[in-house]
């Protein structure tokens, strides 16, 4: 998919909602299987949503098998939905191109998260056309403080990282994770990045607030995803689990309307 | 493995040889299948190194049978050799919870490596009683200078990152990676962590120089893994892989046992 089709995407189905499928095989209601669990959530919500992320470490956790239901379910995500594996991978270059091959060719995917700590060889690998590396720039959780945060010069790593990344790739090839969780901050990532789609974790149950976020982050081509996984796949931990994560996809495309 | 039980291995067979199981299908003897490829040079190099490395990106290019592989390959490791797989993963808690399981509960290994740009609750979770987070501090790529060597403060990154996570993880929890590239760097890492293994890529196919290596990063304990991978596996690339390897391996370890 390339970027004028996804902002078209957005555009029609008025959502920037990117739901994360980090279904883990312990949680969800008993007698149903990931991959059908995983479908089901998508039917429910795909007309609410223009992106699926699914992060390996769920599937991982359950060996080859889980490996075996991460492709089985990219194989059926709904046509039209960007396919986004949150593998936060990073390595040297020969090494980096395996793993843009693993989730490029082999599973299929559009677009996979970077980790920039090795630098731009590392992240290089995974440019393609019509594909996407999101590269993390400012991540949700408490340790985002340890390294990012800090002072490099007169800017943080994550500007830096975003400075850095965006003078290399633009916006057709490029994304950049941004936690919802620090909106000041986001101010300054989208002064940084005017262009980039920015990919925003941490609205609902890490703590962000989506109207804030989608305030500040959008720019003239709506330029976010929103990601939600929690609070979606387990809605209801009921065998009515697809309608509630259905609902809950209603819910969160209403308010992202209101902006696009 | 604990720390102590590392160190007499180290001893024993007068070996800080790691060997990075690499094993790209596109690049084995013809007939000959990865797992059976992993096995005959573990069995060829067993009696000089003592842990082997696995790089998940080499598996998971091939998908879920290539994660098999990967897991019958750790099934097989020769005892009293430390499993090492190389994920650089690195997420936040919930998410590496699952990686740590995926890694050391499934596949049974003894060490992970991790990437710390995430912040300490991204590695906290790698951290178990007999296992190894091997935090990634100085790289042996080029990228390494785009953000591991940016000055925050008085030093730089890849220092700061050092300093963060030795402060609150001790020998025999945690190792770091730090390239055989960078050899004035590789003082600065030992001065700053005297007491914890270093697990040392770049050697070899990468331009490091072992005896320089070795000379600067031992400590009383030895204190090094030294990983070679390509140069090892890829020592001929006819029938005779098994037995090149384990030649190349017995040169490397002959070369090691003098500063053991």
């Amino acid at each position: 998919m390339n970027l004028k089709e996804l902002i078209a995407q957005v555009r029609k189905k008025k959502s920037c909602l990117c739901v994360g499928l980090d279904s883990d095989a312990a949680k969800i209601p008993a007698g149903v299987g990931v991959v059908d669990f995983n479908v089901r959530i998508m039917e429910a919500t795909a007309g609410y949503a223009v992106a699926y992320k699914l992060n390996t470490a769920f599937y991982e956790a359950r060996g080859a098998e889980g490996w075996r239901w991460m492709q089985q379910t990219v194989e059926q995500v709904p046509r039209g939905c960007l396919v986004i594996i949150d593998a936060k991978r990073g390595d040297i270059g020969n090494t980096a191109e395996q793993y843009a091959s693993a989730f490029y060719d082999v599973m299929r995917a559009d677009a996979v998260t970077v980790n920039p700590y090795m630098g731009w060889d590392s992240v290089q690998p995974f440019l393609r056309p019509q594909k996407w590396a999101v590269v993390l720039a400012l991540t949700s959780n408490a340790g985002a403080q340890d390294f990012q945060m800090l002072r490099v010069g007169q800017k943080h790593l994550y500007e830096e990282v975003l400075q850095q990344v965006s003078a290399r790739a633009g916006a057709d090839e490029v994304m950049f994770v941004a936690g919802a969780t620090h909106v000041e901050m986001l101010k300054r990532v989208r002064e940084i990045v005017p262009e980039h789609f920015l990919l925003i974790p941490g609205v609902g149950a890490q703590g962000g607030n989506l109207n804030e976020v989608m305030r500040i982050a959008c720019n003239n081509n709506v330029g976010v995803l929103i990601n939600s996984s929690r609070q979606i796949i387990y809605a209801s931990a009921g065998a009515d689990f697809a309608e509630a994560a259905g609902d809950e996809a209603k819910r969160l495309q209403k308010q992202m309307s209101d902006f696009i």
